[in-house]
């Protein structure tokens, strides 16, 4: 016992010191489902909270071969440039994908990876996209307690998880593509809705002007879409990650949007309303591991799905059989 | 007590007795989220349960503005005429948008609600998708076991709301448009591999041209996916509903995909791995009930939001604190 809280004192003390191997083992930890490691990730979360919230939380997504990667070599690179502490996190629960582009391509990503101001964390690994964002949430936390001030939050954009990182971040930028058919279509619905900004990457050569077209067909789009809330006007830019053009300027917007809603107070409601989100989640995720990790269940619940197979009950009755059970125990 | 067993036992008589008002009374049961109203509820599906499963199960799904309604109308008019009991529900936890597709255009469903052979429910209310769907796979065995053999289940296409309805039919439909911009784009990922069957609607005077090019568009998309486990492969029909065009060929086709299916195997397949799939979510709906429906639960939980938004806790906490008062009640 003496021991263990020894550890987790030792790792919150290098993590606050910005240590990066330690906070690579603390999110090793927090992703950890063990329950006693589970515990001390409780423990290490709670010390390093003091720490956190004062950054911005940037949340990237486009489909495969939009140049994610790229542009966050370029971006990150750009920031760690300028003595900003950049941390990289991607939310998937398709982990292959995302560790495909995050640490895959090295080439790409070389230098952003060795940059002395920069931490690069591929995906947690998890079965669901609610553990995915949990473990995601509660890295954020450890960075910012590290002293990483700038948190880019990468998703390609399978499923739901432009959604939980929407709920997660405090800018939400949406890369895309022109001249590739691929304007306005393939767009999920909601996901313009939910961009602060969308930014054109590959606007280069040949490129170029398609991308200006796609430029003027987003910004009529947009205005279709009522104002946020939050009085913050969604924008358009292009950018060429390759040839570091236009980085400068998608910087200077996110400032811009920083500036704003902190003055007007939308940037501490959101953060307080994705909070009240993050209680419920934590919840939910909690009663469900409680559930299917008691050994009594694990043991119960294979068998009413072999019966469900062969017919010999149903989903209700199972159900019920193994909640009255659960209650019981 | 007595007097409760002889109700429930009364409704069931009635229900599979096909009376109407008893099964619209049942279904209000199911959908009653009140302790004492979900056993007698339990009890009822229980009772109902050997009359279910005779049935085909069909998905409707489709943008605002397609046509469902009209379609639902004209389609389920051609099944009720034929004699099928024709039984409508819908799945949206926003229940104003479903209500306003099945019932509130009173014009265009008049002659299906009036139809001896069909009955038609609007969406149940619900604050989650989750109780939504539970509360609707509820209703498809009541209506079952009113004898309905013939269930159209209808989404908006909202969210997550088509997986929803994909996870609980036999059959999945999309409905589209032509003409209007609408071919693929705007197409969410994953309802195409999820579609038995496109179907393009209101394919009549200058929409026949652009519908037929669409038809080719979509059959060349549907080419691309990999053939589904079934060994079915997903057909594009054309439609006017408004005009009752295209409606029997859309049933022959149903018809022809249920031959296939029933005989080798994976009807029955489907069935039990969409109730291996219902076993999981009735536990995490149910496991959520008890939490948020738990009387201290229901009086702490207000104040942690409140904490959370004075930033007098956090999410992790507030959760851990609520986990701990919940494990020891």
């Amino acid at each position: 016992f003496r021991k263990k809280e020894l550890k987790v004192d030792e790792l919150y003390n290098q993590i606050i010191n910005g240590d990066k191997s330690a906070l690579s083992r603390g999110i090793t930890l927090v992703e950890n489902n063990n329950p006693k490691q589970q515990e001390k990730s409780a423990e290490l979360l709670e010390k390093c909270l003091p720490h956190a919230n004062r950054s911005i939380r940037i949340g990237i997504t486009g489909v495969p071969g939009v140049g994610k990667s790229t542009f966050i070599e370029a971006f990150g690179g750009y920031l760690a440039d300028k003595g900003k502490k950049v941390a990289v996190l991607a939310v998937d629960p398709t982990s292959t994908v995302s560790r495909g582009s995050i640490l895959g391509d090295k080439t790409r990503m070389e230098t952003l990876v060795n940059h002395k101001n920069a931490f690069i964390r591929p995906s947690p690994s998890g079965d669901s996209l609610g553990g995915v964002a949990r473990k995601t949430r509660e890295s954020i936390i450890l960075c910012e307690a590290a002293g990483f001030d700038t948190l880019l939050i990468e998703t390609v954009g399978v499923g739901q998880s432009e959604t939980t990182v929407h709920s997660m971040t405090d800018f939400f930028l949406l890369l895309k593509l022109a001249g590739a058919g691929d304007e306005l279509q393939g767009i999920k619905r909601g996901i313009m809705e939910m961009a602060d900004a969308i930014v054109i990457n590959k606007a280069d050569a040949e490129n170029k002007r398609p991308a200006e077209r796609a430029r003027s067909e987003f910004r009529r789009a947009l205005h279709l879409y009522p104002e946020k809330e939050n009085g913050w006007k969604p924008q358009v830019l292009l950018c060429s990650a390759l040839h570091r053009e236009g980085i400068e300027e998608v910087w200077e917007l996110i400032s811009s949007f920083e500036e704003k809603v902190k003055k007007n107070g939308f940037f501490e409601h959101n953060r307080q309303e994705q909070n009240k989100f993050w209680l419920l989640q934590t919840i939910n995720e909690a009663l469900k591991n409680r559930f299917y990790q008691h050994p009594e269940i694990k043991e119960l619940l294979p068998k009413q799905l072999k019966a469900i197979e062969r017919n010999e009950t149903t989903p209700f009755e199972a159900a019920a059989l193994l909640l009255e059970k659960y209650r019981n125990l």
